[in-house]
């Protein structure tokens, strides 16, 4: 049989939409999506789960109310459930976000920002 | 409150040991482990459960009953539950393994080659 890997980089170059994750892989009920942010997200939270970040270029800050961490590069971050939180890129950055599928990007906030799900490339 | 970020590089400086996975982080009960290979493993599957490799040094190839794979840095390959498994890596890499809690190194093989489980760095 025939295994295929994904290519984090060859699967960037097949868009240029900010803000919109694409599905890569599944493992079990989990869904990874790769994405590029720019500029400023909405405050939201996740009741039901644990959202997971890794950054593979650039830095991304996640404001939270009480606080901010700034993600950089071969780095992760998980944001536990419930927990309100703002992505913010100054620059473009490509992320790797791991979570359950059918969670939406913008928590239960929804809005102009809410992203298709499931969307795979 | 302070939020501190996982960074991969510094995480792989606290320890040499190959085939011994350290838990970094957790995501519902999930968890994301590092670990150094170098070398050959065994045959083995884990029956109830996909697992996760991101390789982020080197290259790991996969041996199956029917094909192979290679896993380069910056790519990732979901192996399915219950498929029979064994990883090889020529030259030592560096990789973050996703699985849930609990999940053998070994999967019910066991043998001398079971790393401990659950162990945090």
């Amino acid at each position: 049989m025939s295994y295929q890997t994904i290519n984090f980089n060859k699967k960037f170059a097949l868009f240029n939409e900010q803000w919109q994750p694409r599905v890569v892989a599944e493992m079990n009920d989990y869904q990874f999506k790769i994405v590029k942010l720019e500029g400023d997200f909405v405050w939201h939270d996740h009741k039901n789960t644990d959202e997971t970040f890794i950054v593979l270029e650039g830095v991304l800050r996640i404001d939270f109310r009480d606080g901010k961490v700034h993600i950089a590069a071969g780095e992760m971050f998980v944001v536990p459930k419930g927990v309100e939180h703002k992505p913010h890129a100054e620059h473009e950055v490509k992320l790797l976000l791991i979570e359950p599928r059918g969670v939406p990007n913008t928590g239960h906030e929804g809005g102009d920002r809410t992203a298709e799900n499931d969307v795979w490339i």
